[in-house]
């Protein structure tokens, strides 16, 4: 056997999510079941990071075992041609026996798209927002999140674990006149996190809040001081990046 | 009564073209009921170009006569709150009397997707393409479309004019590693006329032709010379312009 890792592109439209679920259509079951039409049984599937309903993947990666597979392009053809039009594999790489997409992973890139006014292209793809946004305080709230901080307050009530410091990197916004899109690049991330700071974010943009709460749900650890969490078609899983 | 110009931008996916058909969901159907919601009554309303079922538009361009509308930024929301999510107004203004969004059109630009290798977003929004293309032979033949030249060999059979010269200013590709997109600009369009050229431009990307087929097409006229039309879902009629 060897080991496998593969890059993947969906659209979490019609998706209940990446993980496994009974009589659901999921991402995890989708592949398992076209990849183990190609491979001698089903593999298990291990990906970097368990995207919720709606959420969508430029760039998810996952692991699996299986024999040896001597043509890897031409495997990566066939599976393919098996999968449905709304997921698809970008590449696939042999891997160390101890590579594991998500525990091996250093650093995860996500993306939240904003669409700013009307539009007929942005239904389950962007979170369409009506009325006006106050850039100045978000981009003032977003600079808090830079940093290592502890994000119990931006992590689902319930999931928290023994450790939920995060290391964020990057966040910004790449604005235009009708679009907005939300730039995270951290070593790990808490369930729901991407989604409650851009809700969070967006009720200070329109005036909810100051951008002082941003240093309040830190501090305090407390997901009641979020904002609701951002809907999830606006969300992209865009790259896990491995040493 | 007052002359209006409105500016709309829509996903075809669900409409059967831009034309009010009975017992059809049209784009000019759906917007003449919910314009009438606003209005005194239905208006009647005239399309710059009318798009085939599955194309869209970004800035497809109608005009309408209504009673004067005094707040037109307050009009197009109520319009976009009361069109469906997949057709929006981008733009309201009053125009002269005697405008015309398709007569009074000086120049229209389209631009046709092609999605090259797998994707899971290019459904209904791309023509995915399998398989490498020349795209040396493609640029080739591209550059011999520019110029006035009569194109009655790239319009649907039957439907050709008296005159079918156009005048294309600009078509060239824009590419990137798994998306190309072909940008073509004309003072008129003939009928189907930038799917027939992408579909032949593609064939002669594969290898079925030569370049030079682009000449024998213009030169006979035979529109039985050219490739299959491409698909609807690639193309959008991208703007409109008036002097």
């Amino acid at each position: 056997m060897s080991r496998y890792k593969l890059t993947l592109e969906y659209d979490g439209t019609n998706f209940a999510g990446w993980q496994i679920q009974p009589n659901q259509r999921t991402v995890q079951g989708v592949l398992t079941t076209r990849l183990g039409w190609l491979l001698a049984e089903e593999p298990s599937i291990t990906g970097a990071g368990r995207t919720d309903a709606g959420v969508h993947a430029l760039g998810q990666v996952v692991h699996f075992d299986a024999p040896a597979i001597t043509d890897r392009a031409e495997f990566l053809q066939r599976l393919n041609a098996a999968l449905p039009d709304d997921v698809c594999g970008l590449g696939l790489q042999e891997a160390p026996g101890d590579f594991h997409a998500r525990y091996s992973a250093i650093r995860k890139i996500y993306h939240y798209h904003l669409t700013l006014g009307p539009s007929a292209f942005a239904k389950g793809r962007s979170w369409r927002l009506p009325g006006p946004i106050d850039w100045g305080d978000v981009e003032t709230a977003t600079a808090k999140l830079v940093g290592n901080n502890d994000y119990a307050g931006f992590c689902l009530a319930g999931s928290q674990k023994e450790d939920n410091h995060c290391q964020v990197e990057i966040a910004h916004w790449r604005r235009a006149e009708r679009e907005a899109v939300f730039e995270i690049t951290a070593n790990r991330f808490l369930h729901r996190m991407v989604r409650l700071v851009v809700g969070t974010l967006v009720d200070i943009g329109r005036g909810r809040w100051r951008p002082a709460q941003i240093d309040e749900i830190l501090e305090s650890g407390d997901v009641r001081l979020a904002g609701q969490a951002a809907p999830p078609e606006g969300l992209y899983l865009v790259r896990v990046e491995y040493p």
